[in-house]
């Protein structure tokens, strides 16, 4: 099977985005077994986008388009597959009382234009799109191919190929089985990662790969084969060898968020904060997770240690400062567990403490405490203490050493 | 002039890169107000190269290869080139004395494949290149059109790029100028904005365009001419009939951020935040923007209204809720001004008010409040409420009506 790529829009054109999309399908589609002979991208325009698609069912077997399904006049993947095609766009009836119930939800009115995000041609059948207004199409070619226009926007794009486009190929044969098992790291950076798997890099099936995610390091293994049983027997047997190197570190696998795993060391107990350095910025990401925003008890914060009640804890970035604040967050929120953060963002020292000084603590039964340091900006200061406390949050409800 | 990008490799089309020459290249044709019509990635196969030049050259006025420049036999760029226009390749001696001379500088053995790189075609010339081994080409075409390859290593493409493609474009006069401005708004939709600036939708020069981000909707305005000057002054002519459409929306240009208007309206006061919704996301976002940070007195957050404080300022996601919660914030960390934030994120109802019913609040000298609804997942309605948040502290500050 022969597929091409082709990325919708103006701003592609200008040098103002990059085509994230495009690498993210490149690599699905290896993992896949389905080679690319052809990414491109085109800018809002009609004759130049139908040419495209004309162009590309003519010479591959499956066409991929991203973006250009908006609402607005500049959208028209739509109508440029028709053009080629030659074919009509028509509103679907069910397609128009999905959008109509879509504003309906919000208490909205629906703008006019974003019914043509209820048409179709009538080789193409609507691809469900959960996470935003405008559907894919799913095309069947009359050369006996297979076209697919997707949403631009990533994370539509990337859940419908997912969900909708990949099952419907596999249906069809179209790929072999490759099997993936994400190990998730925390309190480990991607180069001690990588030292530690170094054995298994250069296998090349199963294959190892390591990226830097906001959650902490996706160890990722993946297995290729002709059948399901074959690549999960390769995939357990690859996971049992290289596990133990990583182990210590594994916070969880596959889907496993950080938040539902804390949530589950958490079990039954509330929890509160008094952070003096994210901001809310820690508190924001662990409620993403509902049994977190469930055991929230509150929390105080502030961007650094110059307010009243994080003065009053102690000397910023020490760790009996995180400890006392960690103390009284639990009690001034009633809680069981509580954390303590304090630091310094910069760009400027306080108290004679160096910018990118941080403290974190947990107390509930015990006290738990560690300090870092970070050399970099404000804004990257606090991100990394946030990602340290979700470290530091694990590993003292779940019983590991720290690290 | 008709520009076309084509990029080199078959590992831009397994995923393994990002393609950042071509973006590059992008952002530099729209400063030099080149329309470039088609970006393309193909892979190291000469038939599928050769086909690419030559289509390449029939649509544009100038085609830019990057990559395919290098030693080795997967190095088919100046092949393609030459299979498209049927010339022949022919070693060039001065460009052969260059390579011997670069191996002989360096005390190595010259592997034989180098000299692959001293190749030449009739109607190319070589673009010299400092950083490495291989020269480019300007190609002239028989059409009258332009080819360029650049190398593939991004420093190197860029220094030929700047210092030997533009000069040549320049001299031919085939560069002209394009300014842009981006007005940002806060408190219309996207579809909206763009209702508002129907009437000049149709434009092509000066364009018009909408984008949906993170901090409201920005609308570019983009102007072309053979001149700074005159681009100037046609820039300036359509932002003042397009701008009385969208102005009682417009927060700020260019890269003014909201972080930084709303600092500027706040001037001195300290700001404090009692904020029962987003669980401490606003204030993360706001301490981004340094002023702020040094401004935030401090703040209260939950993920709800079932903490006691939230509890006790009055029922979720009412108005004057948010009043007490500002006013509450504002006195207990002595700011100036309050913020207040109330609402259920869902996903089950509380104390009888529906998920997704937001409440915001801004007390200084005056008191400022607005409710609004988002049927949505709990942490969208989070993320909705600290857009909006955004939104009424900058007309608030700013003495906008609300909206």
């Amino acid at each position: 099977m022969r597929a091409e790529i082709i990325s919708v829009g103006t701003e592609l054109l200008l040098g103002m985005i990059v085509d994230t999309n495009a690498v993210y399908l490149a690599q699905q589609l290896a993992r896949l077994g389905i080679d690319l002979y052809y990414i491109s991208a085109i800018g809002d325009n009609l004759e130049r986008l139908s040419e495209g698609a004309a162009r590309a069912f003519a010479r591959s077997d499956l066409t991929i388009f991203t973006g250009g399904l908006g609402p607005t006049e500049d959208d028209l993947t739509r109508d440029a597959i028709a053009r080629a095609l030659g074919e009509e766009l028509a509103l679907d009836p069910e397609l128009e009382a999905a959008q109509r119930a879509f504003w309906q939800r919000r208490n909205l009115p629906m703008p006019a234009r974003n019914l043509v995000q209820a048409q179709l041609i009538p080789s193409a059948r609507p691809l469900p799109n959960p996470l935003g207004t405008a559907p894919g199409w799913w095309v069947e070619l009359p050369s006996g191919g297979i076209a697919v226009a997707l949403p631009g926007v990533p994370h539509e794009m990337e859940r419908m190929w997912e969900q909708e486009v990949v099952p419907r190929l596999r249906e069809r044969g179209a790929t072999g089985v490759l099997l993936t098992r994400t190990l998730k790291i925390l309190g480990k950076g991607e180069s001690a990662v990588e030292e530690a798997v170094r054995p298994w890099l250069k296998s090349t099936n199963p294959t190892i790969a390591t990226y830097a995610k906001a959650d902490g390091i996706h160890l990722r293994l993946s297995a290729k084969a002709a059948s399901q049983e074959e690549a999960a027997a390769l995939l357990a047997a690859f996971e049992r060898q290289v596990r133990p190197a990583v182990e210590a570190d594994v916070y969880g696998v596959d889907d496993e968020t950080i938040g539902a795993v804390i949530a589950r060391f958490l079990g039954a107990r509330r929890f509160a904060l008094a952070d003096a350095l994210t901001a809310g910025g820690l508190s924001a990401t662990l409620v993403q997770t509902p049994t977190l925003a469930a055991r929230f008890a509150g929390g105080l914060v502030a961007a650094g240690p110059t307010v009243a009640w994080a003065q009053a804890a102690g000397p910023p970035g020490a760790a009996e400062t995180a400890v006392v604040l960690a103390e009284r967050a639990r009690q001034q929120f009633q809680a069981e567990v509580g954390i303590g953060i304090s630091g310094v963002a910069g760009p400027e020292p306080v108290a004679a403490v160096a910018p990118g000084t941080i403290a974190l603590a947990l107390v509930d039964d015990g006290s738990f405490s560690q300090t870092l340091t970070r050399s970099s900006t404000p804004a990257d200061v606090r991100r990394w203490a946030g990602y340290a406390a979700l470290n530091l949050i694990w590993r003292a409800l779940s019983g590991r050493p720290l690290s």
